[in-house]
């Protein structure tokens, strides 16, 4: 993983920004059948002009040839996936790994609020973060949340840090803040493997 | 939560679906900049459309005037929300909840495999239903995840029960399988609060 978010294809980030401000206005959206339909018809199209060439698998099992990142199809941090945020990871001193996001409409849970199994996801990747080494990706062990209060919908805060390093296991601590404080604590168990998991 | 999708729009949940495969496509293209470009114009004729009348808020929010249930927004299971699945919620003898998902590309952590993020995603929602009673959602206290080996995008099976009960607090355990067997497991303290927590 790198800090940028994973896309070097210029074509591809842009088109992943307007299906992400799709998502948003078709679960927002009070418009009435007649221009929901006129929409779908665009949708259907541009889907049917995507896909007169489509890479037979998922983005990371690809042959990458264009210099993508393979993050660059990543739930949570690729800059081509319009699921992901997509977040930029920072890094400061003593090995903390941070990111500040806008998690709105299309990741709610609780009416409101961030969907308890979204801060996971997000704690998960922001742990993870501090185990991984350049090509070298860390894989989850376990993971432990501990929900202290709902997380609005709006700007979040997610770190983690280096707890303790055991041979190949890191153990990260981290947590999410809004303004009001924390809301969700995590551990974790991260293992870097010495060849290839899969 | 109930066992549909939580839509009663007929029009909004084929935009959703539209929406979706959409998703799969935007990550998968293999288009040129051309057709990339033609497609973004489409997507963006869309969201003009769609924007015509948006709700203020998020989905869960907003005054629920037309019978659609709170959940349509939701992440998980909302038949509004492209970036849910959405699964189907099975409720079996037991008190076990139980569902069978594919998770494509959209969800991809590691190559090739789902996110481990997306499993917790997954499993706080399936373990959490054990505690739902309708009208009455339970929220999530401590969630602790084991990732046994990589989950495969693909297929999926997952299902949670209930490991004991203490007042407000819903113990649950659960897992994720592949074809394979387990892939991760899960356990959960869910609360169900007295009043409304938010």
């Amino acid at each position: 993983m790198t800090a940028n978010n994973g896309s070097d294809a210029p074509e591809y980030e842009p088109l992943a920004q307007s299906v992400r401000r799709l998502i948003d206005a078709t679960i927002r959206t009070e418009a009435g059948a007649g221009t929901v339909a006129a929409a779908k018809t665009h949708i259907d199209c541009a889907v049917e002009q995507l896909s007169e060439s489509l890479m037979p698998g998922s983005f990371g099992v690809r042959d990458p040839v264009d210099g993508q990142p393979v993050t660059s199809g990543n739930v949570m941090i690729g800059a081509r996936n319009p699921v992901a945020p997509p977040p930029t990871i920072h890094r400061g001193a003593g090995g903390v790994v941070w990111t500040e996001i806008t998690l709105g409409a299309a990741y709610e849970g609780p009416p409101g609020h961030v969907h308890g199994g979204v801060c996971a996801l997000v704690l998960d990747h922001i742990l993870g973060a501090t185990a991984h080494e350049p090509g070298r990706p860390a894989y989850t062990g376990t993971l432990t949340l501990r929900y202290v209060r709902g997380t609005p919908l709006g700007l979040v805060r997610a770190e983690a840090w280096v707890d303790r390093v055991e041979g190949v296991k890191t153990f990260a601590k981290g947590q999410i803040t809004d303004s009001q404080g924390i809301t969700v604590t995590a551990e974790g168990v991260f293992i870097t493997p010495r060849g290839d998991r899969h």
